[in-house]
């Protein structure tokens, strides 16, 4: 048998369940895991269904058409054991990839590396331990229109999924954000309350907070403000020093990059607006 | 619009989804959540549906029953506005039962609490404060099983949907427990390693745990070891004393009954052999 | 035997812990608890320790004297087995104080509470019940002074140590804050990222925010920038309502409140700056 | 100036820390942390301080030396500035490993590896990458005691200071874990309730637990029964299998001991017969 993941969505109306459902018993298909979601704010809804089935992708996808047309649905049907193929991106640190690089090795992760991007070559050896290809692509100021254009390049030459953002320390244009828009992932530190500016865990810890965090989102042409997919925070105290703040925040940043990413891999976030349904 | 919570579980096999959805949009049902479960372990198949509609329950009940009996479904229709009927008991411990009153009456619990039931009458200040019936029921070996019947006529009496042991320390009988079946909740207090006998905090703190916690679950003749709902755990340090250990276990306890009694009171909990299914 | 607690600051400097443990010992002092931080940015020593003597409260202070002159030290000696003297206000909202009162009464607290004082009637049955006077102080912007002023007399009159604002819906004027200046606390709530302006838990809802989380902080004329004494989270997830992060809201800054109001009464806050020593 | 770690222990007494800080004092040290317990249960006085001084390690130590004596105390002097040599044991599994090396490669531990045992031949690439020499120690049931003697000869060899066994799965002797005491850490996995032999994720899996754990211990001949220095866990659901069960174990179990190897290597970590002191 194989397995797939249908995700839909399209404005809340009666009968939704009821087509779709008929619709995957037409094509064989066993509802092994289904989730649905009405958002009050903006009437949509959103379903997510894992099928078993002897059909194919087109089978599931030809029975499901007609229903999407009917009720106007955004309808997509992904096969459930092709990993997510991604593009990670960083710059000199390497916790954040190398937390998923392990993972994915361990079999932790639904993705495939098929490439690292970096403007630094630093981490050029962590990726040939794992065996990824690494792209070195330096960006200044002048040449960041053709960089981005020759990551694009890569994107489509790579059938990238997915770009994760692991500590990348450059700032994407707002044609590529727009480019890479529901398939760019991010991870940026969070604070309560926030700070802008620089050395933000040194502000952090010169406000004396007792809980610094990270949240992963989506990239957006607003920095560090597009829907959030997952949030974790971890506790200090005023015996840390701003460098152990630093270190934390690493590991926190890590680990809840690793979560949004497997989410995303596994079809479970949908964008709802600024919002995202996460049907985790 | 009325607002129902249909429950069901039977077999895992082909259709059902489309069956249910089918019945419920012939009762003018508009689906507001729904989650579904199908169990590897026991092939059962469990779901939830929350729905919004013009009809009564008696027609919901009517649309479904033809689907439920043709599928040898086990199915439940509950009116969402309506609070759960909880007769609490208590003995002389108020932490776990403050919570669950003072969260009931600032309209966090789906519940109503129409009696509270204990074999001591410490706790009937706090009864009479929040306007709650209090029946003093003193337990002895020798008056145990009428005061066990008198408790069942109070339960019919009153039309209560489920018992609270919020901190009840009395064992009830194996026909309590089997009369009460699935609606029953115990609180008990559980560390990594788990420790029997008396004492279990002074054990724990002995033993140097860095972590203590508290599972509710539903209560059966097997004691502590029913089904659980929910789970909780507080960090501790070795310069806690155990009458520490004991102060924060009972604010853990306290919180992991409450949020175990608001999912069974939503109908989020169904059973699945020894464990439960949470539709939280 | 008596206990004290004895809390100091200075600017550091080599002999500070010779010096103290020699006076204490000298007052035939047993330390029982010490716990001492140097702060590398202000350069201040704080200590805090719990010693068990014969001696009293006079002797012990006449013994560190000279040390705390020679030193330049803010010094301080309490009686550990004074509860302190806690002047609650709150509006309409009970939830943060019936955790401190039932936690008090429960002995989880080192607190007594004299006096509530509310600028709406409607908790004082709350009040009555756990047997605690109520001052319905009402506020307007004609009488805000003459409130306050009354406000200041109460908490002279009663001898009071420690003013704590749970929910109280009032912005207390600069004066009054810097007359409460460390020893008043409040809480709020607080989200990543942050919001400013009403609702703020429907404007964290609508951000699509993952974690909620509240703020217990010393009062400042810094409106909810005082130094922080301790912040709690708790997840949420796109299916809850803005009402429903109310409410969880409201849980966790219940929680959090009466946490930092314990430290705060057993002596662990020191104030470093703007940043908070916390020796829990 | 150097910095240096004292940890003492010794029966509780009056006088101690007047002692310790004129003798440090003496030593022209400035105290920049300093914690201490007294333990009720064994009337045992625990200190640790951290230091800084012009003064050498002998020069401290003989300060020192004379308060020792006269107290009976248990006394070390360690070098702030050197890493612990920590040799890492491990078997198949590489995410406790993976989680140490990286983590000691970003500065975020305070250990040097000169050498990875296995008893399997699985993990050698992993060593390679991180530039860590890797023995492969087959053991059976025959060569046991051999290969436990090669283990202490290269323990002697490169003057390890503690031993982790990173999922380790063989069993230590009982004469290996005395030599060993104090100086060996093992992580294992945990449970609300506990569950004896083998799959212990598919029995919690089984019982429906909504949380697993892990618990890093020093190793005694009480198997997974030592004295426990950190533990940690994670949330799960009906939903989730025993394999997911399975990995995110191993996430909370290389977490939780890379946190009780740091806590350890800092000598934040003292034996109170059974229990820990943790100075974290």
């Amino acid at each position: 048998a194989r397995n797939f993941i249908v995700t839909l969505s399209c404005t809340d109306q009666p009968g939704i369940v009821y087509a779709v459902s008929g619709a995957l018993l037409q094509a064989g298909c066993n509802i092994t895991e289904s989730q649905q979601f009405e958002s009050p704010e903006t009437g949509t809804f959103f379903m997510r269904v894992a099928v078993a089935t002897e059909a194919t992708q087109a089978e599931v996808w030809g029975s499901l058409e007609p229903v999407a047309q009917a009720f106007g649905m955004q309808l997509d049907v992904f096969d459930a054991e092709r990993p997510a193929r991604t593009l990670i991106m960083c710059s000199k640190e390497g916790h954040a990839l190398n937390d998923l690089l392990f993972q994915q090795r361990a079999g932790m992760l639904s993705i495939e590396v098929p490439l690292i991007v970096s403007n630094h070559a630093d981490l050029r050896p962590m990726a040939e331990f794992y065996g990824v290809p690494f792209v070195h692509l330096p960006v200044t100021k002048d040449n960041k229109a053709d960089a981005e254009a020759r990551l694009l390049e890569l994107v489509t030459e790579h059938q990238i999924d997915v770009v994760v953002l692991a500590r990348y320390m450059q700032i994407l244009s707002n044609d590529l954000c727009r480019e890479l828009n529901g398939r760019a992932i991010n991870i940026h530190h969070s604070f309560l309350p926030s700070f802008k500016g620089a050395k933000p865990y040194h502000q952090a810890h010169a406000r004396g907070v007792k809980l610094i965090g990270a949240t992963a989102h989506y990239v957006t042409t607003d920095l560090d403000e597009g829907p959030i997919i997952e949030q974790e925070v971890i506790r200090v105290n005023h015996a840390q020093t701003p460098q152990q703040f630093v270190a934390l925040g690493r590991d926190v940043e890590g680990r809840t990059l690793a979560t949004a990413v497997q989410w995303h891999a596994q079809h479970r976030v949908l964008l709802d607006g600024t919002r995202t349904v996460v049907f985790n």
